[in-house]
């Protein structure tokens, strides 16, 4: 299989965080240069029609996107360890707060740093309105995680899920706004991520 | 188990369209008026700490938001008919097309209606350059989804699955823009929603 990525996109990160908790090393990886607009051409839109980034390659020539889809494959393929839940009940709280993350934080990231920062006037015309609405969204819900992980270790319960590696990668992405969790305002966040940089998807490699 | 939901709001009609595909009666019916702001209220709240709807009340207690996790909830629950696939690979290739419909047609409209609709002025400031954006997303993915279906009757492949659930919904909402596709610029598109209408999701029950 082919994973098609990138770097420092947070649905690419998505993906590369989910195979270094599975230990998946067998893929081969491409690099698409979405500054360059590699994601854009014919070539590319042939196996992702809406140029999204990532791309899984399957053995049989189907491509597959959408991250959390991609991992959702994965899990079914490498199931240990489990991320994405046991039970019917596990599984959908898992999905609850995975998809709170990426709707009520990493989306308002994406529209203050596409909306609000030089760098990504390149990729589409801004509306700078957005940017305000979309900090305060973030900042908001970093809040709210902030007093969830006061009673527990991870966003979605006491173990380690997909949802914990939505919201790091969300926090990566962050960089790019100088935003990290305050240890001082945010402490259980702060001591959350210091966590996940002593796990597999917070690794250098 | 108690479901709190509402009329006219995609989201809901997402799990109600399950339920009638599943056939499943036997739940508690609690309705919530958004343009009311019951959704705000501290009592409602305690249930849905970021005033989402729906809800779905387990009978241990727990709430479980999100639709598509109320959802993932209910297919273990009740199994058949399958509506979210049964491998690895069809359930993470109809979690793509679901997301393409959610992300890509929904949320379009979704910000052409909000944004740009009187009706939605109370709900929160409006930002009016969002409009047309979200109504060339909303239009350009209903070309998309018309090529898909010149070759398949279902939006993720050759049966229903929640990927139509979601388009359905999204179609639904639409009326609110008194759009709905059109018979000879969008003629698979006009065909497959006259199909949903004849199913039990598209049931006037």
């Amino acid at each position: 299989m082919k994973l098609y990525g990138t770097k420092g996109a947070p649905n690419a990160e998505r993906v590369y965080f989910f195979l270094k908790e599975k230990n998946i090393t067998d893929l081969e990886h491409v690099f698409i240069d979405l500054f360059q607009g590699e994601h854009r051409r014919d070539d590319f839109r042939e196996l992702s029609p809406f140029a999204q980034v990532p791309v899984l390659e399957l053995q049989n020539g189907q491509a597959l996107t959408e991250s959390r889809a991609i991992c959702r494959y994965l899990e079914g393929l490498y199931p240990d360890p489990n991320l994405m839940g046991e039970t019917p009940s596990e599984t959908a709280f898992i999905e609850m707060w995975d998809r709170r993350v990426e709707m009520m934080w990493l989306m308002p990231l994406a529209w203050w740093l596409r909306h609000g920062h030089p760098a990504f006037a390149a990729l589409e015309k801004q509306i700078p309105e957005l940017a305000p609405r979309g900090e305060k969204g973030f900042e908001n819900f970093a809040k709210t995680l902030n007093s969830e992980l006061k009673t527990r270790d991870f966003i979605a319960g006491d173990r380690f899920t997909i949802a914990d590696i939505t919201a790091f990668a969300t926090i990566g992405f962050a960089r790019v706004a100088r935003w990290k969790p305050d240890q001082e305002k945010l402490p259980h966040l702060h001591a959350w991520r210091a966590r996940m940089f002593e796990r597999p998807c917070g690794s250098k490699s």
